[in-house]
């Protein structure tokens, strides 16, 4: 399998969560602290955690760690690569509507005297 | 949880695999029977039609039966909210840039003597 389609299960399976991207959509607003981040969940700090590890695997987020804070940062390049896969699955879709659109458009022309 | 983050849920899940994904690509290009759409992948026709009962309990895919065909039709709208969700994230995300960028031009020009 090459890494493209990996990378893909990957940051969609990140994406199968609402905690997961609840904690995304937090983090556009700047970096934060894993206590910060965890606040308006209801769950275990471990668990949370959990969570945080999920999304660094996959490149969805960064973290450094300064004495017992450890901070988190948005790195949201692998969203493109979901974004772009999307799009392209919208685009043949739209262009397989246009080509029957024509084709019913063509019969029509033929059928009527 | 609302039923918009279930259906999110539901939809990221069925995009975490290649198998899934790919048919999903294939069906862009009109309807087809379970065995045609299962030609491609190496695996046991049971195991397939599992990726197309969570394609379809998802909505992503229709299927109907006739005599002993089971034929399948895409079914796009849910792949428009998930891929609503990214775009959603990137505007916020290109929103912050553009804070951080006004942020530093206002910074150089009170430092600039």
């Amino acid at each position: 399998m090459p890494n493209q389609a990996v990378r893909l299960d990957r940051v969609f399976r990140a994406l199968a969560d609402p905690t997961r991207r609840a904690v995304l959509a937090q983090l556009n607003a700047g970096p934060a602290p894993l206590t910060v981040l965890a606040r308006p969940f209801r769950m275990a700090l471990p668990s949370f955690a959990q969570h945080m590890d999920l999304l660094e695997h996959c490149g969805l987020v960064r973290s450094h760690k300064r004495g017992r804070v450890r901070t988190y940062t948005l790195s949201p390049k692998p969203l493109a690569a979901a974004e772009a896969w999307l799009a392209d699955q919208r685009k043949l879709w739209e262009r397989r509507l246009d080509q029957l659109d024509a084709y019913v458009t063509a019969l029509k022309k033929d059928t009527t005297p």
